[in-house]
């Protein structure tokens, strides 16, 4: 059963409603699928925007970082908003102002909680190391206990969520669909490369299947 | 000639010194070969992180919106920062400690301008378009003037910009390297896809060259 999303003033869409989505599936969807978040946290009053993985275990979303990382020490010190955006495809219309994107894209604010409880810890770690490469937890070596202690874990709730997202074709003004100028969407598509393995690398290891036939981005089985 | 970026406090890294890069045409690489940033502003004394489109002339980015959009209205009353970043990979190393991205980003932060001028306001939405869709602003319909005003034009300065990237194989531990165990990259790659015609079009309307031959990303030609 699809569970909604709890609507606050500032996850409640003022401008193009018919593109905000309400079902925490739609959520857990686009966060499942991606790879990584944009985090903005504010220092020193003003806005940082950083590139960094995630995870997600129910309602949790799971950031980590070095313990000396300025990002996340303005992190635990104020609000924070994780937004992670699959692009889908460039919109053509037969005009320039109804150009757009298609897109899947999540937002989530609140205040961050820093992780102290080992086992949380680890497996928000898990949890992260599974988005980042689905079976390399159970497969490489595991941390330490002092490359735990250099990795500062974070918590964020997602209660305070909204997901936007446009699929389909232009939506051009009435009197501009006679005109002869082509219109479409070109899609945008993520793939995996050939797995390029490390020069130091024994010959006689061979690609982990796991790695090999990884599912495509997007594609990903869906968790709850 | 390589022009170094401006160091100020929040642009000079502290941490990973080895992957942030000083050369103005790695900013210009990076910003000329994406499709969106993601523009952190700071909302009631919270950030607010939202995917959007984003063009460059010389040294100044141009953000576009709606009037009445709270991202804009927020990224005009206090300093913003803007983020493109390209995911080229994932490294998959022997230790999930040593796991990473292969990425490149480049980050600028500022006060954003509110273009008036309408010369500058056309050549921004025209530097937007054409980043978004290059060929689409000479063929299709230009921007009425009621549209014009439905559209607030942002001008950034790149003068305070900083660039990170990580490439290659993963940096494991020297003891590590003796370990069974397969380490290396799993390449993202990012494609378009075949254009997919508006159903309201006409069948006599092909595809044009500027669409279907459209290089691949990350293989912009790039300005100066």
């Amino acid at each position: 059963m699809a569970a909604s999303l709890s609507p606050t003033a500032r996850t409640t869409l003022h401008r193009s409603k018919e593109r905000g989505r309400s079902a925490r599936e739609d959520l857990y969807a686009i966060l499942d699928s991606g790879v990584i978040c944009h985090l903005g946290v504010v220092v020193d009053g003003a806005p940082m925007v950083v590139p960094t993985g995630y995870g997600r275990l129910g309602d949790t979303l799971y950031l980590h970082g070095s313990t000396g990382a300025r990002s996340l020490r303005g992190a635990l010190e104020d609000e924070i908003c994780v937004t992670v955006t699959h692009l889908d495809g460039i919109v053509l219309a037969r005009s320039i102002f109804h150009h757009s994107v298609n897109y899947r894209s999540a937002m989530i604010y609140g205040r961050a909680r820093r992780v102290t409880d080992p086992d949380e810890r680890l497996a928000g770690l898990r949890a992260l190391s599974e988005q980042l490469a689905p079976g390399q937890w159970d497969t490489v070596r595991p941390p330490t206990r002092k490359e735990l202690a250099a990795t500062e874990v974070l918590a964020l709730s997602l209660a305070e969520a909204s997901v936007k997202a446009r699929q389909g074709p232009p939506g051009d003004e009435l009197e501009d669909y006679a005109l002869p100028i082509w219109a479409g969407v070109l899609p945008v598509r993520m793939s995996w490369g050939e797995p390029e393995p490390d020069p130091e690398l024994s010959e006689r290891l061979r690609t982990p299947a796991h790695v090999a036939a990884r599912p495509p981005l997007g594609s990903l089985p869906q968790k709850i």
